[in-house]
């Protein structure tokens, strides 16, 4: 028996970009917090605090601000490629690079009715994400993209019920045939790479259509359970978009108690709620392609935590 | 010399009361965060522990839930002046009220072009505020109104300069003609009772117009300090509204500093940003009008922090 | 009937200083979170976008830093001072300054049982704050002193009663003899300058001293309402500093519930409670000294919000 | 190809749940933060929206809060066993349960020097975590458990390095030999199951024996990267614990920038920093027992994000 340094991985975290355009009299915005992370052999650091393999997080970062510029900064799936492939490709000891990025959207401030050229106000609705993973060089290389947002918060005001469940000697739950549904979801999608590369995939219009595809399903469902829902929400983006390999969803069931006014002879027909912050249900769950290639490192963070 | 109770106040914070209406298929919602504090002869219960006089936080909160209903939750100023009133005519002890709202705004999910029955999206951005006060009874009632918003985070890329500003030994900033200004305002404004009575103002169209009036200026102005955009702010919003006797605004200046990149020989002509989070600059500034009625207790919270 | 400029002020918030004393093997760290805030003669800056008045933020920033070593940084109260006299009596427009401080704890490390040289664990517990305003020049200048803590999280688990209140139609509360009760404390006190000035206080003994005799009090008053408990600390702490004018507590009632655990024939003699986030009650109050002397500006930020 | 359900989760999570033990007049605490989720036979649910092999997570509330009195809630690792074990035992379409748990602790208040029986001060210090899977049932049924504690902050103000890196085109950092060292730890270790079974584990003298086999060798070893740091106190964790077989760590860099005095003439020998919030480097490595038994679920969050 002996004690050994197990998977690790090492970078810089949080790097608050903006990068404006401003080739045109109206400019464009793009906000992005972006996280680097090298893999490869770095045993020497652990080991022995040798650095000699180790290109230090400050200079990750100096190159993620850099290639906002020489790269440009639009789609954040494609400037993650890029930033990944530069760290396998151009820096000898990194075998592996995983880049997250968190995007915040701006709109154009609205004046006298039209929009402004280079003032925005901070939307405020979800986070868009992307985690890109590079591994290999040369004809060995193979990449993975994971889209996503996080936050986007959905509530409907009928149109769900929670009936049939199964119970014990600890269910005091009552069904309910109307209830608020709400929720801030989380969802990453796995793409695959198409027969055309990654570069044949329009990002801005996948997102787009994954967000409205799913919006419209929580609306149009009529729910027996937010399960249902996340799973239908599910596959009708994988049915819409053919190089999605896979979709994941976190949903906190953000409850929405009905007040007993009763007291107080007030009737209450689904009319006041207080929202409760915890606790909450959690329903997590996927939905496959089953003919998918493999998830590889799509999803794997080294060393880290679930 | 004795040592004497101060200024007080209790009540119930931050209820998460949300309100549907549902009369026709076209719901509706309200969702907001009522905070209510009464002031009175409740000296007794700090000097004896005699509660007597104590209206429990737990009736608050079942008031507040059930006014929601019985008097109904669309404007919040509205909704706010009927708690504060019922608290202090109705209540014995109760001599003053003060309640203070957020309100999260949601939008109608669009799906296949059409805006959803009773689907909705958390609108995300700023977040709009009151703090209604209600002192004294019957023909000696004074009431106060001051409504709101804070993490409205206004951007713009171009048209801020700063510079010809003092010097000392501690001076190093270098002046700049052109940089990024962005904030995330919050904003009081005092409303003064008009004569119709407080039922002739329309809140809603006030609180889109303030917003609209104040966006305009933060883009239109081309700005040689955050101080003079915040006063050209409250001055458009007061000429505005003859109804407003005061507007307050703090406003973080949220530095964007140019990267730089010389050092990896790309140019950076204003395109490439950190984002910092902390310190920040910090504008607080007033505008009135100088006949306006005295604030009195509009601004105060009791034994509190400024 | 005009428009006009109210109270105003400006300056360089959160400032993040860590000041390293290395004098000894054994150092010292004191870690704190300075904002910075100038008022004066800077209504052109407003009014015109004249900054020849204007002090930067950033130079603010440079000399809290400077001031760090230049003047050390030990006692939080001691260092603002210092450096709201240098604001006003160094720069020409600023008639007053108010410097806010937090400051956040570190222990020594524990290592085979003896406390570390320069190894140190992040506290956690309470912050610590000071606030402190100066205004006017020479023979006029005046200074005031607000010392205090935030997030004192304190429980007791019996001791603890209510009822007797007052109800009406919206009561459902029951009475209790037995409950749980929790805060996390908020609390500020006002200096005043005694005979000796400023530096015949012992400020890190005093804070300290506040602290456990707040604690004690809490511990060990059988307490009928919060509000009891919070005018029973703040009468013991002015009891026991001659030179305190006055002390403000902002406290919320977390709420613990005992939970229900009949349905399931379990006995529940207070031992399993739901700690709830929100709403929670909120009790504030002040104690004050009768013959104290004016609080003049000393809770007073300009232009800003309560 | 079709499109499938993948795997998926569901519970309630983070019931603030509090337990008093009051048996002799010196009460104890023990403040927890759980979540429950279920795996199993929870497809229909998901397909057809049919809830009949649904346990509601409400259930699992009410079971989470029973349990804390009739099993009692000391070690939270003992109180995770029990809780997964009735889910997946008692519980027919259960075939796997995660608890995760988060405690928070509190220290008895001292007054007058003497420890007090019932009031207590949260410490606020790090928060220590469990995670527990138990999958199958009777003679197959397996149980793992991690241990661990996020958010022990860690600085030492000298005895740290870092030079002789790696450096490329965008490498602008200089080495230093003496710099701050700072962290928030969090770190996470699995226990394999003794001949003697889980209950011949002293899970209270473990967690504090590896919280100070940690930050003993944080204090003592003289580093030359923060990799370095981590792999030691991983080693010396697995090396005093036979019955853990891996540990994991996640640590932030948390940069403290020498703050440059001298455009002030004022020198500055490693005693005045800025401490940064965002970006920081971040390091996560694993330490592994090389004939530890596999990781089966204990790390998995079905359906869920890293």
């Amino acid at each position: 028996m002996s004690i050994v340094l197990g998977p690790h991985q090492y970078g810089k975290a949080e790097n608050r970009i903006v990068r404006i355009y401003r080739d045109s009299p109206r400019h464009e915005i793009h906000d992005v917090n972006v996280s680097t992370a090298l893999r490869g052999a770095f045993d020497a650091a652990h080991l022995t605090g040798d650095q000699a393999a180790v290109l230090p997080t400050d200079t990750q970062k100096q190159t993620a601000y850099s290639y906002a510029k020489e790269k440009g900064l639009t789609s954040i799936e494609t400037y993650g490629l890029e930033l990944a492939c530069h760290f396998v490709d151009d820096v000898a000891p990194v075998s592996g690079a995983r880049i997250e990025i968190e995007e915040y959207a701006w709109e154009r401030a609205v004046v006298d009715g039209a929009e402004h050229d280079f003032t925005f106000v901070r939307k405020g609705q979800e986070v868009r994400t992307a985690a890109i993973t590079v591994e290999g060089e040369r004809d060995d290389q193979r990449s993975w993209v994971i889209g996503g947002f996080k936050d986007l918060v959905l509530l409907k005001t009928t149109g769900s019920e929670f009936h049939g469940f199964l119970e014990d000697d600890y269910t005091v739950l009552q069904p309910t045939t109307d209830r608020i549904m709400a929720t801030s979801l989380v969802a990453q999608w796995r793409f695959f790479e198409p027969e055309g590369g990654w570069a044949s995939i329009d990002w801005e219009a996948t997102y787009s259509g994954i967000k409205a595809t799913m919006t419209a399903v929580f609306a149009n469902l009529h729910s027996f359970a937010l399960q249902q829902t996340l799973y239908e929400m599910g596959k009708a983006v994988l049915e819409a978009y053919p190089f999605l390999a896979e979709i994941r969803m976190s949903a906190p069931n953000k409850h929405h108690f009905l007040y007993d006014l009763s007291p107080f002879g007030v009737t209450n027909d689904n009319e006041v709620f207080n929202a409760d912050d915890r606790p909450y249900g959690l329903i997590q769950a996927s939905v496959l392609r089953d003919d998918a290639p493999d998830a590889g490192p799509a999803w794997t963070v080294a060393g880290g935590f679930a």
